[in-house]
């Protein structure tokens, strides 16, 4: 059976409600699946009380060390476990993982070149531990993941939750059939930013390339977008982007931009 | 092969330098091992930053929600995935568990009589997810058990971490041989508390009601063995007390007190 890799990001997570809603709908999919979580405002609100301020350079977050211990915290700790203690309740056997658990999300730290972005990690694909993934998920359990990864020496580093979804997604897609679901805050890719029901239903590379050249697909989409058709194009079936409300429809392909 | 349990407290996960030996010590252990943290001062220094003052009752610290997301992020998150962490790079293959993570600590609220404990847990001894826990180390991982338990209802609970070894030495004892460890910040069970050298070096259920009656044995100990022997009737084949830096000794009955 199909493998639902499934990546949800703040804007979820900082809504009680809707988190709920979406971890309903995810505890009811039947078939393997893994659900890869990203952080959210409460890690801000929770530092700011502990003094510890964000520290962006060229609009990237730095990872220093009272921040790393803030995160360990939050996605590590708070958020995971809440996401695991929610979805036990709904009757979906979850067990949250950091990348240090298990080694399962193993990563090297980002070099200094221009920027020193402190701890964060590049997570290495090959090296993701598709053994324990795969054994957690025939014994029926949904792996949750945080995002942070381990280097060899044994710290943990801050990672990006789209790449960390990507990555699971390639490698596990050695083992099975394999589906990434991003789901954000939009219904899909749009035509038209300004309109929620110009969702492209399907983006391939030859459409993306054109969807780029005429300006459709705007900035902030383009690395998303760029990372789906790697996904692709090393093995993933395919790639669904869409609201996390729509999360059921998303999964069948009845809602969403497909990249295929 | 023998299953080792061992639960190590605040004492030493609040000491970096004695808590890495101690980590390189466990790394080293061949066979299957568990290992059931409990919390530290950490906690309370954090908690004391974002504003929330533990609050006790009857010297007992009561969990009010704030308190309870503390424990999450702390001893979920910083304090479990750090050791985690430190010991994937001493070459062991750690995974880190509260209670909710594939529901291995069910529990039940504490039901409210004179003292509303807050959201404190009791584990259900007979619902440990043994096949869980016996599936990782079977893999050769060794489980690294946070002090959280979990509702039905989907709560996370603060629990007493000895209760937790207990209880999980308990139920794994059903499925293969267990040796239970506590370390703590004594070299055993001592005949005189101000010579640490004097260590009874084993106590059963006649010896244990012996010490008692006869003061050696003081207020803060009698739980704790009477926990053990209440192990060791229930199955556990012995339980070792004793210092955290003499946990090798402690392993082969070397050092520490004995309770069988």
């Amino acid at each position: 059976m199909e493998l639902q890799v499934i990546k949800i990001g703040g804007n979820i997570i900082d809504n009680e409600l809707k988190l709920a809603s979406f971890l309903q709908t995810f505890a009811a999919l039947p078939g393997p699946k893994i659900l890869v979580h990203g952080g959210g405002k409460i890690a801000t609100e929770i530092g700011r009380k502990l003094g510890i301020e964000p520290n962006y350079v060229d609009g990237r977050r730095i990872t220093d060390k009272p921040t790393l211990d803030l995160v360990i915290m939050v996605y590590g700790g708070l958020l995971n476990k809440n996401i695991v203690a929610k979805l036990q309740a709904y009757g979906c056997n979850a067990i949250g993982l950091t990348g240090a658990d298990g080694a399962v999300l193993p990563a090297e730290k980002r070099a200094v070149k221009s920027v020193d972005y402190g701890y964060v990690g590049d997570i290495i694909q090959q090296q993701v531990n598709t053994m324990l993934l795969q054994m957690l998920v025939e014994q029926n359990m949904a792996p949750v993941l945080a995002p942070l990864t381990l280097d060899r020496g044994g710290s943990l580093l801050n990672t990006n939750a789209d790449t960390i979804a990507q990555a699971v997604a390639t490698a596990m897609s050695s083992l099975m059939p394999v589906q990434l679901v991003y789901c954000f805050e939009k219904r899909g890719v749009l035509m038209d930013s300004a309109d929620d029901n110009s969702v492209i239903s399907s983006i391939n590379s030859k459409s993306f390339s054109e969807l780029v050249a005429n300006g459709v697909i705007n900035e902030g989409m383009i690395p998303k977008l760029e990372n789906a058709l790697q996904a692709v194009q090393a093995g993933v079936r395919k790639v669904m982007i869409g609201h996390a409300d729509e999360l059921g429809q998303l999964i069948t392909g009845k809602a969403g931009t497909c990249i295929s």
